[in-house]
């Protein structure tokens, strides 16, 4: 068997989590989000980010929150402004044009949008020839392992503001972002700044799950029709319930993600002592080091990871990706193999 | 606390389910649907049915399942026929005509659609000014507690196949149909008359989850371009995987239905004794007994169900319905309420 | 060359309108809507409706007008209410739904909605796993030649009040209707009554078009962007705006729906005089007569039209239409042959 | 009353096509494009194109036009390439995405797709968890006004048949385009390279309307019911089918256009007398010189012309089209301002 650093989502789940599920499995409760084991993650979700009126719904996946989200926000005329890696953008089989509406893309930086960017989609579009962007879609940590700052999402939530659109945060994996050494920005922070966001369990340590938090009220109406109507309102929710319920007790969900950007610190310090360089400086559990084509393919015998793309004629770039369960001994291991 | 007899959902997992997610817990494994665990579940199921080339997907609930595979089935301008207590006309908010498909409803006999309507619907819609039905929508067992026999089914086959329509069985509660006492129907058999089914986990002893199996060549191409599409593919696939591979070891599927239907006996005998009649003739899992409402009032006190409609000045129908965990001494405790 | 009277848009247009082409054929006008043909056409219909801040807007065809409306008007989740008989249930193939809603369909009486049907719906669908009744779809005339009273429109309009629904009238024979002698309802009332309706050109001596009234302020916004985006902003608008335009002058459009109603009733008082029943009693353009087998067999030599249903073993009912281009002559004929 | 240079849709029809109008004004005739009007134009069409096997379909605009053959002729989870000045992609205010679909973008050249950019768009979207690209759609003349060669088309045209592509052209301005005295491409090989395309009339001397051509075998089936579920299938195509009889009588399609044609060849050549720079080498009836921002202004008072876009401090890019109906003396005039 291979070592994996192909995704974070290779394990099961923390312990913990099928613990509490053995715990509960007898009780009989409601479905549909309704039954204490939704209610009490909810209300831990609500005061960490301190808004007692944000509402908190639990789904199964990320492509399906997206989706979700999107198209429930929107009128049907009114488009997505995102950057051209967006998982909406490559990696969801067209899924928010599914559900009717436009992405308008930009190049972005780092694998993040610019303000600029904003003020330039609506700058373009004006009038009835064309869609209207309505929200600003946005990942943290990116899908290039990149985080926001505190000061860049303090601007793009002002151009948000001033021209009316919503701000939506894809927090698939929202703890190695906040407990990125480069993060200086606080769950509540983020929180204020944008109008619905979700918190990714699927890739930090649950078995499946995300939770989609709205804080915003005009948006909050209605929404578990729009839940229903897409297939994603579980009858038996406790099964998320449950696990948000574990990850948000005594700080579990940070302290997995911290563990995931340990080991890719780890990862990317022992690499760049073998003068291997990156194509974006390392911030979370997401790394992405150039290595000769020759080395990946001796890697490649006893890991399994991503190629990213081409650098060039000798090199490639590559994805490395650490989890919560991420073993230091299997980083070794693969720093020794070079 | 009150005991539930509102859905089969109310309670957990089976305990040989939660093992099995604990013994594989950290495996490193692939996602979307591509784990050992989806795999083996698969093999299960296609020996169960005797169809090597059948296709077996997992998705996370019946809503999901159901849009899945009709949506992925259908020409924009195609429709579906169903009864007019269907799941997907009446309690799945509009999911299937948010993928832009109309159902084609009819009043059908003891929640089963006939022959004789499915061939109205063809006489009915013979040009492009109407949509042009080709799916053929039927739940086994159906939402009022039937199920079909296999002549019943053979016959709506051949109609079927007479007019070049596909033939979808909505199975979310396909254990408790093919184990009921009046049940003449093999899975092998079903699975031959059918284009394509789902076999529900989440109302038969599972955490969540439903397999689709698809039958008909024609109709499996893809595929998993729908599922991402609509939110459906899974990154930690290994979930569901893991519980239909325990789920069909040892027959233990149909063993948690046959407990089920069971309950479900035991009650309605109760009831007959009490003589309390009944909207259909109890078959499977869900019963519909007439009740006088001052004897409903008496038992919501102890008692969680649903009361299903009003029969006329003094009674109600209520929808009682048993679980793979429904304890025998609270059926007893409810026979004992009156 | 047999007659035809299988329906009203059978000849080209009334010659005024032709006229009026010719003579603004040279002039260059902006498109889109915003040529002064379309203006003067909308300040006449604002100015006959009494009401200076409903919105027009021109397009080629009344199920682009209802598909138009419809989906502009409904959250995803949201549904409509109408008849079984509704042009939009039967005859569209699929339109609604394409966009995305569900029809909840009711018996009606005569082709027209009770308001006791508009209670039921709303008292049926009342949590989150059933769609969301929201529009209640009427047309006058009916699809079977009825018209809505002022008392039944009233009513109707009380309970969509009552319920926060929208009312909405597909007016593709408005002016069959409002031209009967069984109506009692001005426009000025009917456009009182209801949130949006449309004015069908196409039926009524227009080579082409119907008017879009939305009354209810809080349904004009964007609207424009919700016709560019199903195709039905037309460029030359131009050709629309000016056939209502002249009809709208003088009381066209009245005038040549009050001849066809006036042919229909020579056509209905003559087959009376051959003890001629009919399905439904005639009021406008439409007719429904039940006839014998072998007379239809024999008029079907020298005419067209449809055949409606079957009735009994030697009769069947049969639809004969008439238009504003129904010359008397041919309606003698039709008596004559016999 | 300023003189426009706006667009080729600012004046009515040919009036070869209103005499058609009135001369066939009281002849009965069935309705949804089974009139004999549309079936001689059908005739000629298919004549023209030396393609018996060839479907015909009339529809009122080019947007309407565009999202029909797209949404019919895909699959869901199935893409767009085009380049990212298409009209589908900037001016339909999301009507492709609407119907699900997602348009793949690339640079283009001058307006054109590159057949390397069809292999990329492949090449990179190589799994289920993106969408499939498999319709290419071109303009032809293009957004910018330019014309495919030939060449050009047939490179195009053998990858897409090497990756089981359909070729889509829109033909907004195809009379435009293979009148240019750029072009070398005949209507019998440009229907033979591609798998279906419209022929715009519009912008060529119609009052409105546009004819879908369908190549592919095994696209045409069922066109119809795609076309009135989108609201697209016309009562009075008679309208239609007049105009397109009309207009492929004797060539006029093509005079009418080689006028337009001619006209902005005057005006350009006229430009480049005063030094003018152009953006784009003109080719067709649209052309975008640069021009001061002062002269532009001065020019505003007396013409109406769009301003393309921003070139530097002091100059603009402009568009100024011509058509059918363009008077010469015009032409003079706009040059004599300067």
């Amino acid at each position: 068997m291979k070592v994996s650093f192909l995704n974070d989502y290779s394990e099961g789940a923390h312990p913990k989590i099928l613990e509490q599920l053995s715990k509960t499995n007898y009780d009989q409760m409601p479905g549909y989000g309704e039954d204490p084991l939704c209610r009490r993650a909810e209300i831990k979700i609500k005061t960490l980010i301190n808004n007692p009126d944000a509402n908190v719904h639990f789904v199964s996946g990320g492509t399906q929150a997206n989706l979700l989200c999107i198209s429930s926000f929107l009128k049907p005329f009114e488009s997505v402004i995102a950057v051209k890696t967006a998982h909406i953008e490559i990696h969801e089989a067209g899924a928010i044009e599914f559900t009717g509406h436009k992405i308008n893309t930009y190049e972005g930086k780092n694998g993040k949008i610019t303000p600029q960017e904003i003020e330039d989609a609506i700058l373009y579009h004006y009038d009835e020839h064309m869609v209207k962007p309505k929200i600003v879609f946005i990942s943290n940590s990116t899908e290039l392992g990149t985080v926001y700052t505190n000061s860049e999402l303090t601007q793009i939530s002002e151009v948000c503001k001033k021209h009316s659109l919503y701000l939506y945060i894809d927090g698939a994996r929202l703890g190695s972002a906040l407990t990125s050494k480069h993060n200086d920005l606080s769950l509540q922070d983020m929180a204020k700044y944008c109008d619905a966001f979700y918190i990714g369990g699927t890739k930090n340590g649950a078995l499946i799950g995300e939770a989609i938090v709205i804080c915003n009220p005009e948006l909050q109406n209605f929404f578990r029709y729009h839940m229903k109507q897409k297939g994603a309102l579980l009858a038996k929710s406790r099964l998320i319930g449950a696990q948000f319920d574990v990850l948000f007790d005594n700080q579990l969900y940070f302290e997995l993600a911290k563990h995931a950007n340990s080991m890719a610190e780890k990862l990317s310090e022992g690499l760049k002592l073998k003068n291997i360089d990156f194509l974006i400086p390392p911030s979370t559990n997401q790394i992405f080091p150039i290595m000769p084509n020759k080395l990946i393919e001796k890697l490649e015998k006893q890991f399994d990871f991503y190629i990213w793309k081409r650098y060039d004629e000798n090199n490639s770039v590559v994805r490395l990706v650490t989890s919560w369960a991420t073993k230091p001994e299997n980083v070794d291991l693969f720093l020794k193999s070079f």
